[in-house]
């Protein structure tokens, strides 16, 4: 085992394994293979074998992968095996739907703060949140040694927005502003921007 | 000029130079360089220009390359030099989000219509847009010929609406469902899903 090596590109497929694992122990199910793993999630069945094999040999030939034990292990590795407080900074339409949204606590991550710079905003309840003021932003989160934050403000104020995130010790960074973000290289960037992945699109059709 | 040859990985970065040449030119700018766009998409300046230069010869050695001819070109290339209409399936909290997002427009899209296929829903205004009953939505999609659709329903709803968007002609789909598609060859997916973003950035933490 030599995961700091691992590319990238693997580690981005982890999670997607992990997701697809989860639906099938949902449903019930304690076995698969790699193969019957490839139709759920798109990727071939050789490129799995070889992802997972990055981190040791957790399938048994003819018999196939454990589901929870391949879950425990792809945890272990996305350190996603405890809970992640989570900073979300803009209380807009955006931070509100993520605020309020059921689908993180059994993936790792748990929001515990929502801030917005907007007084008519402040102090307003958001499902089990209220809207605090960004000003104590950096304080807030150093003080409760948050890591991961996710970004909704407009894209002119993300890069102002980032540097305070920055000085409060996030080092994660989910960025919904439609902005590439300038960060030092201990802090990690992922954009989620819809109109960048449809315009990927376009180009195809 | 060999478009069809181009790796996929470089058609994903096109949107990101596109956009940031568009805020570039917001703020007055006309010409910049490999170095300098660098700078705003944390990419290297010798990718950018290997990248650029699959499509033809857009810059010139010492003046760097014209905003507005650039921004033209890759347009031109990504099709979006026209407007996309687009559908929403999936009125929940998400789905109103997108509806009512800006920052589609100026990027070559326009929601056109969103559907649900609760009864509590349907019929309520969103927006400009009343929200449609989804028994019609194969209907409705393929009449007004679209092509491209988000969908924010949730996961177990999935697969099945996928099914009928491609029954309805839909040929990109953006999904925001935790789960991956089956879709045939021809119909193109993109992922949004922010536990799964997060946990690529939780393996380096």
């Amino acid at each position: 085992m030599n995961a700091e090596k691992v590319p990238d590109i693997i580690i981005g497929r982890l999670p997607i394994y992990l997701r697809a694992l989860q639906r099938m122990s949902e449903k019930g199910m304690r076995t698969t293979s790699s193969q019957e793993l490839a139709k759920h999630v798109g990727i071939s069945s050789a490129q799995i074998r070889k992802d997972v094999s990055q981190f040791g040999e957790f399938g048994k030939q003819g018999t196939g992968y454990s589901i929870p034990f391949l879950m425990d292990k792809l945890r272990e590795i996305l350190k996603v095996n405890r809970m992640w407080d989570v900073v979300v900074v803009g209380a807009g339409e955006l931070g509100h739907a993520l605020s309020r949204y059921q689908g993180f606590s059994d993936r790792g991550f748990c929001i515990v703060m929502l801030f917005d710079n907007d007084p008519s905003r402040i102090g307003k309840k958001v499902g089990e949140f209220v809207v605090e003021d960004s000003a104590n932003m950096v304080e807030r989160i150093r003080s409760a040694n948050i890591k991961i934050a996710m970004l909704t403000v407009p894209a002119s104020a993300a890069q102002s927005t980032t540097d305070k995130l920055v000085q409060a010790g996030i080092k994660a960074i989910l960025n919904y502003a439609p902005i590439s973000l300038n960060v030092p290289d201990t802090v990690h960037v992922q954009y989620i921007d819809p109109a960048t992945h449809l315009q990927r699109m376009t180009y195809y059709l």
